[in-house]
């Protein structure tokens, strides 16, 4: 079902020193699946990350929150999917917290030296015994070269896992970067139902760390829409193990730290990308880009507003060059004094609509061609400024209708 | 198809002195269907209108703000099916005016005393020479009582035709408030592909016209979304014919304006529910009411995050109480700083979350017995204020899809 993501090989992935991953069949929601990861982390490793903004944010989420902010190191993720400990009031926190305990016994660490992550569906009681007794195989099964099978245990609708790796030079020093994520449906920007954990075994400072994270997720898991919705739980988390060893990387002007920032958007993008990709139902792969605007936020406003069209996307579902569709969402965004004659509309390199129409030399079989392709570019030049802005999106499907309408049975 | 739509029948129906429709079988897109209406009014009528807020605006919606800005006093309405002229830049325009210019020949009126509206595909050339040869048929079709006929003329996807009438004590008078509309998708607050007229015999000043449309609208059409699309053709247009004699209603505290206002926001807030009923692929009917709010714009913002939600509407479409979705559309609705243990969740009369989860008492049976119906309210107490607001949508079904993927062909 995904559009044109195959999954990363394991011999194209590079271990994260001072990172281990191991995974259980904890059965949190059904049995005989990977649904439980741990991820330890070697003494001196920081930790920076991003959550989401829904008021409804998730018990894992508040708890991980309170964690990171008591100071303590952390030394430890835990992952589950299957259920989502959302809306659940003060027993889902109880909850959350007893599984951190649980493996801080084990790891013989702090409860607040672990910090929880969950997804799959909401407002149902997390089964915490199950996790509890799950946490002892993941253990057994720590290892630097589990990031697949990690990819796997994080899964709900995603049908391909989700990990990407690459190496980069920082002086005379060679870092790793490595991530995984899990996403579908419940995509949008501010963070949806997703979840990314990325690592690098490079020191970095944490001011630094926590500005690398932002950075990397405006440019990334924040650019990237499936349905508009934004879940409870999203959180992105970036981890500098510092096993590499030498000095921290710091500075927002210094070498080492644009080439660490240029590698981890890289694995932030490939992996909100994939996201998309494998989007709930998803059949085609969407950038809209915005060019030649006032300011980035109008620009976005724009991508925004086709990306979240359910018009536009059933368009495209249909291979149908509705355009009108598309001039109308530009004009929804919401840009009062948007002059609509100076608006340049294309798809891929066709330009199909101008001066408010339809372009004179556009011919309904070029537009037909491109629409029936599975990646396409919808490129919106607004002519009254210099800025632009670019968003991921797929279309909308009945394999979305299916799949949401039917998620919990 | 419609949920608990049933066409409203002829003898239901008042006819309003002062205001003839005709209808005719263009061919505008197809054959063998009414696609054309003409509207004329007696001498002194007056009128005035509420128009998409689309940047994009068709070029019939720029032709009749222009008309109603020359001062000279409108003579006719002309709407067609089939083609909406928009994105179709200055020779849209020129094809608009062709046609009120055709009209005011038959008509022995000023082009400028004729109204054009436009609903169907966006960005084709209008066949105007085909409105232009029907127009004969519509002038020998003029009569009072033609009001259903004018219904089923303005249909695009629609499977039912809409129109409304009741009758109206203003003093020793009794005045006759008729209405028809057209909607089906692409239907969201500041108006939609959404076409709405409604007439009165009672005289009313220009001023207290335009009130009136802009308060009903405002308690009607845009309180309603199906897919959360704008469209570039919407308009909402008040008619008083003043054929029913006597002084003008007028001031807002007068009496006589007040029973005209809620007669004229019944008849509005019927058709705008009749278009949610009738939303393309719409299985179920859901208000969703917010309550005790801060201001009444954080209520809509609340309500509006829920009938927007493709995952809300894909969950009442399967009759799934994954109730986690509505609590999830609350914390996305951006007000920060809500207080999420404050909030309550009922799904009819049943309490379904409080204190930041699942209420103590609630059954799934309960929720689930709830879903099946095909009229649902969704009321959610924010506990912070005294304000409220209330939405109609629907739920997102695979028809939704299937009519939105295939509209074109």
């Amino acid at each position: 079902m995904a559009v044109n993501l195959k999954p990363t090989r394991s011999e194209d992935l590079y271990p994260v020193p001072g990172l281990k991953l191991g995974v259980a069949e904890a059965s949190i929601r059904r049995a005989g699946r990977k649904d439980l990861l741990l991820m330890t982390l070697a003494e001196g490793a920081q930790i920076a990350g991003v959550f989401t903004q829904n008021r409804f944010c998730a018990a894992p989420v508040q708890v991980a929150k309170e964690h990171l902010a008591s100071g303590k190191p952390p030394r430890a993720l835990l992952v589950n999917t299957g259920n989502a400990n959302a809306g659940t009031g003060a027993d889902g926190l109880r909850r959350a917290r007893e599984t951190c305990a649980a493996a801080a016994r084990l790891l013989n660490c702090d409860p607040a030296q672990v910090l929880p992550y969950s997804t799959g569906v909401i407002m149902e009681p997390l089964p915490e015994e199950r996790i509890v007794a799950g946490l002892p195989a993941c253990v057994a099964d720590l290892r630097e070269d589990n990031w697949v099978r990690a990819a796997e245990a994080i899964m709900t609708t995603d049908t391909v896992p989700k990990v990407r790796s690459l190496r980069v030079r920082l002086g005379n020093r060679t870092a790793a970067v490595t991530g995984i994520a899990k996403g579908a449906g419940m995509i949008r920007p501010d963070m949806a139902t997703m979840l990314g954990f990325i690592a690098t075994d490079a020191p970095v400072t944490p001011q630094a760390l926590q500005r690398l994270a932002s950075d990397a997720a405006a440019r990334s898991f924040n650019r990237v829409s499936v349905d508009g919705d934004t879940s409870t739980n999203d959180a992105f988390m970036l981890i500098a193990t510092g096993a590499l060893g030498g000095r921290a990387v710091g500075e927002p002007g210094d070498a080492e730290y644009t080439a660490l920032r240029a590698a981890v958007t890289e694995i932030a993008q490939w992996l909100a990308q994939a996201i998309v990709r494998d989007g709930e139902g998803a059949t085609k792969f969407i950038t809209v880009r915005v060019e030649k605007g006032g300011d980035e936020p109008e620009c976005a406003k724009v991508a925004y507003a086709i990306a979240h069209s359910p018009l536009v996307k059933t368009a495209f579902f249909a291979s149908d060059p509705n355009l009108g569709r598309l001039l109308a969402a530009v004009g929804n965004a919401g840009i009062r004094d948007l002059d609509v004659d100076g608006v340049e509309l294309y798809l891929d390199e066709v330009l199909v609509a101008e001066r408010g129409g339809r372009a004179p030399g556009y011919r309904e079989e070029d537009g037909q061609r491109i629409m029936k392709k599975s990646e396409i570019t919808v490129r919106v030049v607004l002519n009254r400024g210099i800025a632009e802005s670019v968003v991921w999106t797929c279309d909308l499907s009945h394999e979305y209708v299916t799949i949401n309408a039917e998620y919990r049975t």
